[in-house]
């Protein structure tokens, strides 16, 4: 039997939280960086409230500095992409040699940063199709989904193909139950998800609005779907990767299926946290605008989010002492 | 002396109120149309705080039906463009023979429909730079400004030149010390007023938002001069009206000079009123793709803003009897 792959958590949150607690479930050896709720999953565990089965962990290794922490083969980082600046300081004193890096993130742009701050180490993204809320402390409230898709991250930007940093992942989230996906290209990966985040956490926040409110109105329906046809052309321009017309009207349909869902994007923006707006918008902007190819739709929501981001972490930031 | 002209007034709200007050002051014979405050205005007269000073009229000719007002000379329609659905019955009791309407509205397009309506009748715009509100029944707050810039209506979307019938209406608005001006091209006036109204009317409800904020945030900010630059290529397009780019310059100044003012639209929308959206939005884009050109930015604030008024006309409506 191989050696069992130690996992590291930084972050647990709706993300961290509920994959962390389905691995240590499944018997992985389970290490959690916790920073708000550190006191309480210290002393209480884990609890998720799941659509697979609730279940309740009392015992977590839970740290709230990365130097206590031991050596890990795979440190998932499942922070929100706004606080990536923390990472040249939690990923080098967490991980193994050898080990692999998986980003558990939206937006574009991140692995190169992970990359350049673990150079020689390998960097797995972990997009995660998953409805779940932190909903207090150390609780977890998994609504529906939880597919993991898993593809390699290359310097040269080319498809890196199935590898075998993968597969040892994805063998353990499979043991937890977990639905995987392990694709051949990242950059195709990534945009693919922009399809569908980019209209529908913007929209949800500026609009104040569900997914089923957005799909049910025809102007908005429209412009949902304008903007996802933006963001095909966008990534065919900026990467060459080609997202045929059958890939948005097949986003629109299971929406449309999808019961109403509150975008995380919105949460944050609720709960006066900071949205992941550069990952999500200004980095895939960019990335088109580089290759000489303009995103009028997605710059203008990018614009209104910035707008709202900084006037709404402005009020809901408690004075400092 | 010439025969002194005979106003009626449609709609004694912010506009119709203060225009309205303003002639009758100055010696003018007005007739009001009045919906809400009819008993109000009936028994107290109408009341306006200005910054030009402070003035109350207490005895007005007030109606609430149009059958019960004299023919004028001067039939000033001062509803908000929601309303043109009622222009039909409205216009012809109370248009004299050879009167003149006066259209005090924002957006493109109402001039037509008023031409069809009167058929044989002359058609000025006046179009309204001021800041007022109602703020009670038969009570006006003017904040700031209040000039009127005059500009005949022509079938064939020609410059009619400066006409005898906006020099009679021009002196009575200079006889009430109100500025006036006046051009011989109503297009070109109109997609100018959009330049501003575009922008500043629509960004304000979606962003919650009045117009320093919205010029002191970079990205708004860069937001609004990229919906001036398209309004600009709108109106060269569906237009042939060339509005050269010192003119969105001259625009951006304004703005940031000005107090912080909250648009008529985003004080309709927080009353939960109908919005101008389709005179304000609709109309132009549709111009403009009539003519080959798209206007992708003024498209998402149009469909964004149509979701909102759908929304807020729901939520704000009361149970019919």
């Amino acid at each position: 039997m191989e050696h069992a792959r130690r996992y590291a958590i930084l972050g647990t949150g709706a993300l961290g939280g509920f994959y962390g607690a389905r691995l240590q479930r499944a018997g992985a050896d389970v290490h959690f960086l916790i920073h708000t709720d550190f006191e309480h999953v210290h002393q209480h565990g884990l609890v998720v409230d799941s659509k697979d089965g609730d279940f309740a962990l009392t015992e977590v290794q839970a740290y709230r500095d990365v130097h206590e922490m031991p050596r890990c083969d795979v440190v998932a980082v499942a922070l929100k992409a706004t606080q990536n600046y923390l990472l040249p300081s939690l990923l080098p004193p967490v991980l193994a040699d050898g080990g692999v890096v998986l980003l558990m993130q939206n937006g574009l742009g991140a692995e190169e940063d992970v990359a350049r701050i673990v150079s020689g180490h390998t960097v797995v993204a972990g997009l995660c199709f998953v409805c779940s809320n932190k909903v207090g402390p150390g609780h977890i409230r998994h609504l529906d989904y939880g597919a993991v898709c898993f593809a390699q991250y290359r310097a040269d930007g080319a498809p890196a193909g199935v590898t075998n940093a993968m597969h040892d992942v994805a063998r353990d989230f499979v043991a937890a139950n977990l639905q995987v996906e392990l694709v051949e290209d990242l950059v195709l990966a990534r945009w693919q998800k922009l399809v569908w985040n980019v209209p529908m956490s913007g929209l949800s926040v500026v609009l104040n609005a569900d997914t089923r409110a957005l799909m049910a109105d025809a102007h908005t329906r429209a412009l949902v779907e304008d903007i996802m046809d933006e963001v095909v052309a966008g990534a065919r321009a900026s990467s060459g990767r080609h997202l045929d017309s059958s890939f948005v009207q097949k986003m629109l349909g299971m929406t449309l299926a999808m019961a109403p869902y509150r975008a995380s994007m919105k949460i944050d923006f609720d709960e006066h946290r900071p949205m992941e707006v550069e990952a999500i918008y200004g980095n895939p902007v960019r990335a088109a605008r580089n290759a000489g190819a303009a995103m009028p739709l997605v710059e203008t929501l990018y614009r209104q989010l910035k707008f709202l981001d900084t006037r709404n972490l402005g009020l809901g930031r408690t004075p400092s002492r």
